[in-house]
């Protein structure tokens, strides 16, 4: 939980090393097209003269932030462009942690396991609130949990693993413990164009100075390897998010920045549409295959991922690598994401191969 | 000194309202093109499958890493590749606090202003030595500064802001204080492609535990908004380094990355040698203008920089920006860079505008 040896790459090594075929549900890399418009803009991005070539704004691309702050409906200088959720996630729980209004974060069981490591590299402490077995939080657990300690309540919905998505009175409730324990809310909505539920509510539709939403293309373009996220601040906490983004990074890289900006202009919703739609049908699909074997197994109003548990085969580290060896699927054992799903795995619905890991699982338990 | 407010920005955003055109040699954009094959790699990566466009290994790419060891004749595993040499400096100054070998970051005056902002960040605290007129670095002086508090030592040969290469014998120096104190020594060489005096030697060229070299290919391909650069930790500390560059930026931007490494592959060294010969001549071509106009000026042996003294306009913000109204000239205030170099200004050398620069500084001031 301390995020110490990546467990995704321990697995995905093992996967790749394996003497037969796997499919490979483990990481949440989208298998899909990123938009049309996103390789435009990189072909036109690659043509231009070489100042287009050197740093952006620090903070970002103005363009870029407008373009976030129209549709997010805040002030622009709220907006900082950042190397993914990833870098978007550690400047907010710095600047919580910064303000020195307690050294604890609170996060859920299962968790996200960056959020623990993060925790630990900025030198705060864990506490956790289990959420129940749908993976749905219930806010007067985190208000049990909260203290003069709390600095920081980090949620994401919709949720890795668990694939819950919060309704709008759970995100009310978690702006009011913040505002009652001076903590800061940090909503990760990376998985916000994969809400399968309708339900989805952004942190953004209560105007608090204690939430900080976080975001980025990588799962809604598809392309988590080129790290455009951002993070939008309460303004009298953006300064200093901002001063650290710069004496860590300096900038986010322009070749992304601007092939993001151009794919956020020019692209329509169909294309979101079209890709949530694949992403349910795979979960009817996937989830059909566990019922028939018998698995027991989460139904995700969003996100990428399904939790399954099959019969007398916890989730355990031994047990991915005897799936990926037996059946030929590659998935997550669910202690990587915290005491509480230690008898689960998670499995990734990013492969055109889905169809064909459901039929092997299916064979293999029944 | 503390990276309050970035200097840069203000004296750039001053010289983009001036009422009249201005000369911009506030900041280090190389104005020359980049490698004709990181375009083509840029083009060819538009085009590929949606599995390239998703995460690359958190520590880089491998392909790049194994060049980069390749031509720096390390092994691949001491190799990060960082979000430009900024990342890499935090890394490696973060990695030398968290040896709890003292909290001391010694650095020259003058300064490279990102690195006392990053020390202050990291809990650290600053201690300056002071370089001679020419920007050298006396081991005597940085030896009699250290002590059991010290937990690295910074510097920047090729140097900006000074343009002071440090011989071998200063290399030689600091990394036997590095090992005596058992700090860190930490040596940013982002300007190597720079030497202009033939005696540029690397901290690499020392067998130690007790180094960490910095690098990025922002200023060797023109390529500052990419953000592609690397850090060669000794084993013993790599494993730290990695877990913070996932946590902080989980990996850097995919397509900046693939077309480095194209670049690197597929580009000569005349590239190199064109760029650095049309540096020489600009530094010819300034100082014989700052000559003319009866100043002090630094006659920089590598990076992008001379720093100049005229009589009565001693180096203030406010001088600065007199510049700016009056010669249509824009530099960096020298106490941007501490305490040592009030009197002066800094000019960088990547304009293709340098000659009427040279041209309005010398009228200016003659």
């Amino acid at each position: 939980m301390e995020y110490e040896t990546p467990l995704f790459f321990r697995v995905m090594q093992y996967a790749d090393e394996a003497d037969r075929d796997v499919v490979d549900m483990v990481s949440g890399n989208p298998d899909w097209e990123p938009p049309t418009a996103l390789r435009a803009g990189l072909r036109e991005y690659a043509d231009r003269d070489p100042d287009a070539f050197q740093y952006p704004a620090s903070e970002g691309l103005l363009e870029l932030r407008e373009e976030i702050a129209a549709r997010r409906r805040v002030d622009v200088e709220q907006v900082i462009v950042t190397n993914g959720a990833g870098e978007a996630n550690y400047l907010a729980m710095a600047r919580a942690l910064e303000r020195d209004r307690g050294d604890e974060i609170l996060l859920t069981d299962p968790v996200y396991p960056y959020y623990p490591g993060k925790t630990t590299m900025l030198g705060g402490t864990q506490r956790y609130v289990a959420t129940d077995e749908s993976g749905q939080l219930e806010p007067a657990a985190v208000r049990e949990a909260a203290s003069q300690e709390t600095a920081a309540i980090v949620v994401n919905s919709p949720n890795n693993p668990t694939g819950a998505v919060y309704p709008e009175s759970t995100m009310a409730a978690l702006v009011d413990v913040a505002e009652a324990y001076d903590a800061i809310l940090v909503s990760d909505e990376v998985y916000d164009h994969y809400d399968l539920s309708g339900r989805f509510t952004s942190a953004l539709g209560f105007d608090s100075d204690h939430r900080i939403v976080t975001n980025a293309f990588s799962k809604s373009m598809a392309i988590t390897g080129f790290r455009v996220g951002y993070a939008i601040f309460p303004p009298g906490l953006v300064a200093d998010a901002k001063r650290r983004h710069m004496l860590v990074n300096v900038a986010g890289s322009r070749p992304a920045q601007t092939a993001v900006l151009h794919a956020l202009r020019e692209t329509g919703p169909d294309y979101y549409d079209r890709n949530r739609k694949l992403l349910a049908d795979r979960v009817d699909t996937f989830t059909d295959a566990l019922e028939a074997a018998g698995a027991d197994y989460t139904e995700p109003q969003g996100s990428f991922y399904v939790m399954a548990r099959f019969e007398n085969f916890p989730g355990t580290l031994e047990n991915t690598f005897r799936l990926v060896d037996e059946a030929g699927v590659a998935g997550m054992p669910g202690n990587a994401f915290g005491d509480s799903r230690t008898d689960w795995l998670r499995f990734a619905l990013v492969t055109p191969r889905l169809e064909a890991a459901a039929d092997r699982l299916a064979a293999y338990f029944e």
